[in-house]
């Protein structure tokens, strides 16, 4: 009787965090271990290994989930629930619940039958968007709103499942306030896009054509990670069809991929990938499989990769450095001046459809079209086979331009194949996040555009680490913005620096 | 009650059957994922990596180990133990019956403690290694030897320990026949060793001195891959400092290394990986993830590799076929005959003392070695302390050398670090086992030899598959080489083929 009487007292809360954190270590190893399966399955797996991995990772997959659910870890919480905890393992705490939860409240049968039905769809979306044809796609679309409502509905009956399901990627920022943000951003995007087309403004946009052989952009790559600084002893750079980044704070890899034709792309790519990779690379060693120890959520992944693409790789300053290196690849390219490079990575495309070729400013507009038209399908205010039409009228409506075929209109991305719907708006919010933190790293750094020009990341890496990286997930995402720049999340700083720059850029 | 009468019969043990194979499928496919994770560690991950995989590679043994050796396991063995079963079925319950049996016999903590000690171990080891200490390794040593006898002793007290540690490596041989075969080895071996000493015979060792490039090296081993058929499409050639082979009959992967002066080493070494990888890419695909689609034991795997190293990668034939292949990577060995590069991969070295750059003759012997001193270390015949000169006394009386060094003797491999005693016999039982299947498929096929020096590998590539490769784990070791070859395994088809080969070469 005593030992049950103590099992509700808080003071043994130590011990229950103690074996709650142990739990919760073995089922990050058995997620981290799926990771790199997931890893060499793109990178390194030779084709016919298929079978083999699929069965790896679903039985990995569910060994987690069961570890997860498993009483003890709802026991565990319960005992922790009223504790008497320190901020740290109060956050702890709040993130191994919000995890349970959701985890217990979905039946396992129901996120096999989604992932066996993104196995289908995705093989039909593959099809569908190599034939422009949308019907075949489209029964696999509607199965996966119908599936993914009815996990929403698991998880809260009584909320906005697309709100339910966005949580998924961003559990912490509220839908009014993303909406509002998506919101704003087209409300400020739309007229300068228009502006900017109406411009007489001649950039010289041609100065980087050509043929670029890969191997030569892939030491080009590398001098670039060099220059920022990627530590090659915990990480690699490899190729692969979608570039992408995976690891944790020991070992955190980036891929990237080449087009002869267009060597400011893959410089692009392989720098967001980076600040991925060094948000990872930041996260506390000793805490590696707690949430203090991993990245807070999808929006804040994205505003690091997204402030060192956009805000250190598009800037004058970066090319005022790298481009003598860049020039020592390609000695063709010896005519070209800083400026030239300034104005060919931030040209602003006329009539670009696809939204991974976008450039900083279009990009939310794809982002939104997507919004918009999934939260629609979720709440059950648009059909599925209504999406071409709605996706080409917003093309229209929004960028001014229609595509003439569904493979480059709504079957472009592979997302919806997979049931991701609530993804897309975490691309967008990371852009803004990246705007106002980079605002607040330059108030707080001396002459950072000066150290960015002799390649000096020092500064900005330490307070990136000190203000976002090595908190992992121990603040909410709202929190850890305020915290590190005085104010909640807004997209105030990302259109002050949009129109300061594309105003000067494009002359308006 | 009616559900339980049923339980003890017989009649449900179709249920129980599949019930047990889900189990073993799925701590099968966490055991796989683990050597995806160690394939990485040891071919592309970065140093940093190690904390994280250690991490995840202990969760996922010890998820396998608690799956194992769950109850539910041990009652559906039960259940099974008095069914009336196909042969198939049969089969599974008894290697099932094994890994479970050995597995709960053993206490995890143990294991874990075991695991600790070999990471230690192997500092220490390769400390000593590389300072020629052995002192600082035999504290290490001693510590492994209790440990392991310990191990054994859970598992039976009854019997011989070495003997029961050996079944972790070859379950299915009696160390009497084991030790019967090392001790006709070396019986046959030695004196033959000693006639070749005294040849007068002048072999072409010289011919393929020089320096020949990595690159064009790995070239060439490609070359050799696609001469005998290695599927790229399911599997991969990479370079590692020690090489192996890791995966199974969907992805099997091999590794090699290079040393610039000895081109006929990466070749042999390549080729005896591909023997590994052919075997588990021969397993039937239906049954991966049960016995019947897992490889049989060590020594049935290092037949394979051994068959395809010595019998075809030794043989006059290939080199008729390989020769000119060879001489367009490197046109400088333009004059070399097939008999010069016949001699080069066939001779015997006067003064190795290195097991892992013995020639096919020597090996054995650097086994026997082993073998003795790690089977008097666990029975307890031989101290710690003395094995440096037992080593030195045997290699004087084996080979006729004696090391100057403890690095360069009872310190140059690294299996005692890790505790396995044991493994060592099944590298000369695997040369055992692949003379006589060679010897059996040159009695069945026609013309084998002139099919070699064709460079037509069929033939041998289907009789392997048919007699061993898609047997799995379905007959024990001795019933399968019955049932390949017609008897029982023995030496004495090794023994003719050396008898044979040697005395032809050396002209005695």
């Amino acid at each position: 009787m005593a030992t049950e009487a103590a099992a509700d007292d808080a003071s043994d809360a130590p011990d229950a965090y103690d074996a709650l954190l142990d739990r919760v270590r073995r089922w990050n190893a058995v997620g981290s271990a799926a990771g790199v399966l997931g890893w060499d399955q793109q990178v390194m797996m030779p084709e016919g290994g298929t079978p083999a991995r699929s069965r790896q990772l679903s039985t990995l997959s569910s060994v987690r989930h069961e570890m997860i659910t498993d009483a003890e870890t709802g026991e565990l919480l319960d005992r922790l629930a009223d504790a008497d905890l320190s901020d740290e393992r109060a956050a702890v705490v709040r993130e191994v619940s919000r995890e349970y939860e959701r985890a217990d409240a979905v039946p396992r049968e129901l996120v096999e039958e989604i992932s066996e039905a993104s196995t289908e769809a995705l093989q039909a979306w593959e099809a569908a968007k190599a034939e422009d044809d949308f019907d075949r796609f489209a029964p696999h679309l509607e199965r996966h709103v119908e599936l993914k409502r009815e996990y929403a509905e698991h998880i809260d009956p009584d909320r906005d499942p697309y709100a339910v399901l966005f949580e998924e990627y961003e559990p912490c920022l509220s839908m009014e306030r993303t909406e509002a943000i998506l919101e704003e951003l087209r409300a400020t995007l739309v007229p300068l896009i228009d502006a900017i087309r109406e411009s007489d403004a001649d950039l010289a946009v041609d100065t980087f054509e050509g043929q670029f052989p890969e191997d030569d952009q892939e030491a080009l790559a590398r001098d670039a990670l060099d220059l920022v600084g990627y530590d090659f002893d915990r990480g690699r750079l490899d190729v692969s069809s979608h570039p992408f980044t995976s690891g944790n704070q020991f070992d955190c890899r980036i891929t990237t991929r080449f087009d002869e034709s267009d060597p400011l792309g893959a410089i692009g790519s392989t720098i967001h990938e980076y600040g991925h990779a060094q948000y990872a690379l930041g996260l506390p060693k000793e805490q590696f499989g707690t949430p203090l120890g991993d990245d807070r959520d999808l929006s804040v992944h994205e505003s690091q990769s997204r402030l060192w693409e956009n805000h250190v790789g598009r800037s004058r300053a970066f090319w005022e450095r790298f481009l003598p290196v860049f020039q020592e690849r390609f000695p063709e390219t010896a005519d070209a001046t800083v400026e030239d490079a300034y104005e060919a990575v931030n040209q602003v495309y006329e009539d670009n459809l696809i939204r991974v070729e976008a450039d900083e400013l279009t990009y939310h507009l794809h982002i939104v079209v997507r919004f918009e038209i999934e939260r629609d399908l979720v709440r059950g205010d648009l059909a599925v086979e209504d999406v071409p039409e709605v996706w080409n009228d917003k093309y229209e409506e929004y960028l001014g331009i229609r595509p003439d075929t569904d493979s480059e209109g709504c079957l472009q991305d592979i997302h919806w194949s997979h049931g991701n719907f609530g993804y897309f708006p975490t691309y967008s919010l990371g852009s803004v996040m990246a705007a106002q933190l980079y605002a607040a790293a330059e108030s707080e750094i001396d002459d950072l555009d000066a150290k960015t020009a002799d390649g000096e990341f020092d500064d900005l890496q330490e307070w990136l680490a000190a203000n976002v990286h090595r908190h992992g997930s121990r603040y909410e995402t709202n929190e850890l913005v305020e915290r590190a720049t005085g104010e909640g999340l807004s997209a105030d700083a990302f259109t002050d620096y949009v129109e300061e720059k594309y105003g000067e850029l494009y002359g308006i």
